[in-house]
């Protein structure tokens, strides 16, 4: 259920639904990534604004902050259920755009923000969470794996 | 649209959306499969039908199964579409559960069905199609290569 408290070793974090009034934040952290920076930018925020509608509306989709002591919001990751005929007709959680802001990585909140969508997926009845990391992500891949998950798979992506 | 036909070098192929009728064939091509063997069975199709009706309905998703000229269910994939804030609040398409009959790959119809699904994804605005290949699967690694996909990324999975 949310909100919920994220306790960590350097202190606690809140997760909540994102709300319209996040956006540019979580566009901020995109923008910020190493590799969204050539992506993404809060300079026009009307896209976002409509795929944040998109987001909010599908029963499918969790669009998630986390906010440190003061409300701030530093790290976002985005839950998708999809449903599908393998494995006796399994659900499945996919992770995307997981986020934290530079000066609160190493803190244990993207590993406590990891184990709640892992628990979620439990709850909604998944049989399986799935996400994807660039191959330049090392440090990522060892997070994801000291997480549990196993890099069975290759990902593969065609840009339009 | 669909209905449509996919012409390959062999044949001829229709391509369109999967109906209640069709399920026990697509877990059958599931459950063929080396990887699907012990996963799937067409023994007990209760929990494959809940999970097309929740497919079916879903309007973000896409079954699609392959006919031959005899009509008989040959081929099949499942087509997502991902709203996400990254990318300037762009659409992903993903693809799951590509499955073609071994009697008839090598005849083009994989890549007929890949290329439709691509164009689909430019016709729906998405900017980027993903998909995820378990790493033993070399050939399919081929092929989505051949079709233009870069194996960009690691797929992590975490069974619960």
């Amino acid at each position: 259920m949310l909100p919920t408290e994220l306790a960590t070793r350097t202190g606690d974090y809140s997760l909540r639904r994102a709300v319209a009034a996040d956006v540019a934040t979580i566009v901020a952290l995109l923008a910020a990534d190493q590799l969204g920076a050539t992506r993404d930018s809060a300079n026009d925020l009307a896209p976002y604004d409509t795929a944040f509608r998109a987001i909010d509306t599908d029963p499918a989709q969790q669009l998630l902050v986390a906010t440190d002591a003061d409300g701030a919001v530093v790290a976002t990751m985005q839950l998708t259920v999809i449903p599908g005929l393998a494995r006796r007709g399994a659900l499945r959680m996919q992770i995307e755009a997981v986020r934290v802001h530079e000066s609160h990585r190493s803190t244990g909140l993207g590993a406590a923000m990891m184990r709640w969508a892992v628990d979620d997926a439990r709850l909604r009845g998944c049989a399986l969470v799935q996400l994807t990391s660039d191959k330049t992500r090392t440090d990522a891949h060892r997070f994801y794996e000291r997480l549990g998950f196993t890099p069975s798979h290759e990902g593969f992506k065609l840009l339009l």
